[in-house]
């Protein structure tokens, strides 16, 4: 039986963002999101590791042709993310408020049916050096 | 249903340590301790990463406060341990033989009361760029 | 006579910037600056080092109160970079293009004065992973 | 009871490597590992995290000996695999096409018997920046 | 009249040497590389950190575009290089035996003529996480 | 004429220590010092960085034997340093107070005439992720 192994790519993009939810009054957003709820925002150097878990492919000796993995990354995540403003200019965060919890689960629901084969078994988003968030779908 | 992510965050303390058995003799000691054993101790620039695991609330889009998380763990553990002797000068180290297996288990102790709500996932304690252990209660 | 060492001291803060030149057109800004350009600004985590440069006072053993340079550093720089928008929010970058050219000079101009006695050796910014300047007055 | 932990150690290792299956034509192989595939080879500074699982010795306050575990990482991994060429000189990876994927699990049968007691909990293996790969026997 | 700075982009290329003088005997190569003469090489993940001395634009407020300085150091290095073997591979460093001094050198040659301008400040060549070399032409 | 190019070699030693002056008051040491006054010490992971300037030797290809400029660095430093107590265990500290700036002058003392042919070019020595201290004779 082939081995099972965890692989793993990082890719980086570099965006603003604001902590911010609707639904509560500024007072209680400032009070909340400190001072992450700047209101012109403020940005870092986000690191996504995605990833991926399967069988090793005897022929091949890879999980996953990288390649491939490296173009579905960027298409669906870097392209539209990189140099950006996380609160304004991304479409599949629209109405979403950008913690990096938030971010995690909206990026795992772009990549997840792109990838295929229950083939994403875990993203990790690095915010800062300090900070970081995993999530498993 | 929330998306559940573990959430990370990084702090560092500087202390210095020496590995003794009292149980054991002088040669048994420097036997199985080896260099870490030296009498006048040496220290590390110790890193600790507290994992915290739970869902994501639909309000914040936070799964814990990041500032709450952060002053628990300053009072209870970096005011305690940075610029110390952890064979010395902490109080919740007492009579312990500070390995990093022991001390880590320690610091859990220490947090996870504090953080409540089973939301203490992971700890992670880096010694050295080639040396860490890790403990899940 | 007192060896004349180099003191670095690390700090960092997150912000978000756009470059954009006002006298040029906004195709040619497009050009010049690409992604940078982004009317919704992107953002970085930032790296400042910075860098003493004098003799060892025979009684302390140091060049500088390492301290008082972190209350210097962080009233002058961080509290006004740290989670801002360094085209809208800071007083000492208004009316400057963001580069980290130009940000660089920007703060030797606050920090100079501040530590005075000729001690600021250099100044390093550091951007991403991949890019950083380095400025000496 | 002993608490259970996690100890990881860090080693590393540069060697030289080419991605080719004997079974594919030229042409497949290019396509399929593109620059990987390169003739005369490429190579990195690869990193190998062993990871030990078990309870702390209550009179130690240790997993593991630490040295001893050195020991049979050197001697039957770095001294192998460090500052050569892995489809040449390598015994135990001969008929090996040494992808990340197939390297990791090749040195888990080395270190796994000599480790012995079920310690070894997880191998990571990274190979730049940006790409590694963990398994778990 | 406009500030001095220096701007550093780091890039990466992964390669594979053996150090071998053909002047020399085996033996004595042998005692002189030691395991750096391994007859099959061996490899690293190189980090090439160009670093660029120059006046700040007073319009564009950069020392350079960054955007061409990436694309001759992608032309004339990273291409030529990554994924290569250095003895084999690359026509600039024919006949050049591929110690990091003398890889230092040769790039240098390449770039400081397409770069012009007398803006190429210094090279830094990182080889592994503990030796790297520095030349400035 | 051959070029002349600056090498690095990184090298590591954990240790304790404790700030004082033995000229001033225990009040005052703690207001100079602050934590770093702690009578029982505390520690670092110390990296030391030993750069060698010369001419690229025309036959190796090398400015200095990289093997016979770690054995020095290991027996004049890391054997005395790594592990120990800086205020209690090292020859060449008897009697200095261990900052970081008078730890790299004591250390240049010991590698410069063991290295010799004025190839020490500067040292830098780095206490944590923040500080650091560099020395040019």
């Amino acid at each position: 039986m082939p081995a099972t192994v965890i692989l793993t790519k990082r890719t980086r993009f570099c965006a603003a963002h604001r902590l911010n939810c609707p639904s509560l009054t500024p007072e209680e957003n400032l009070r909340l999101y400190d001072k992450c709820n700047n209101e012109n925002g403020h940005g870092h150097n986000y690191q996504l590791i995605v990833k991926i878990r399967g069988e090793i492919d005897p022929v091949t000796g890879m999980v996953i042709n990288l390649n491939e993995l490296k173009k579905i990354i960027k298409e669906r995540i870097i392209v539209k993310l990189d140099h950006k403003h996380l609160n304004h200019d991304v479409d599949f965060l629209e109405g979403i408020n950008p913690t990096a919890e938030n971010v995690v689960v909206a990026i795992w629901e772009q990549l997840n049916p792109a990838i295929g084969d229950n083939l994403l078994y875990e993203l990790e988003l690095i915010e800062t050096e300090n900070n970081a968030v995993f999530y498993r779908g």
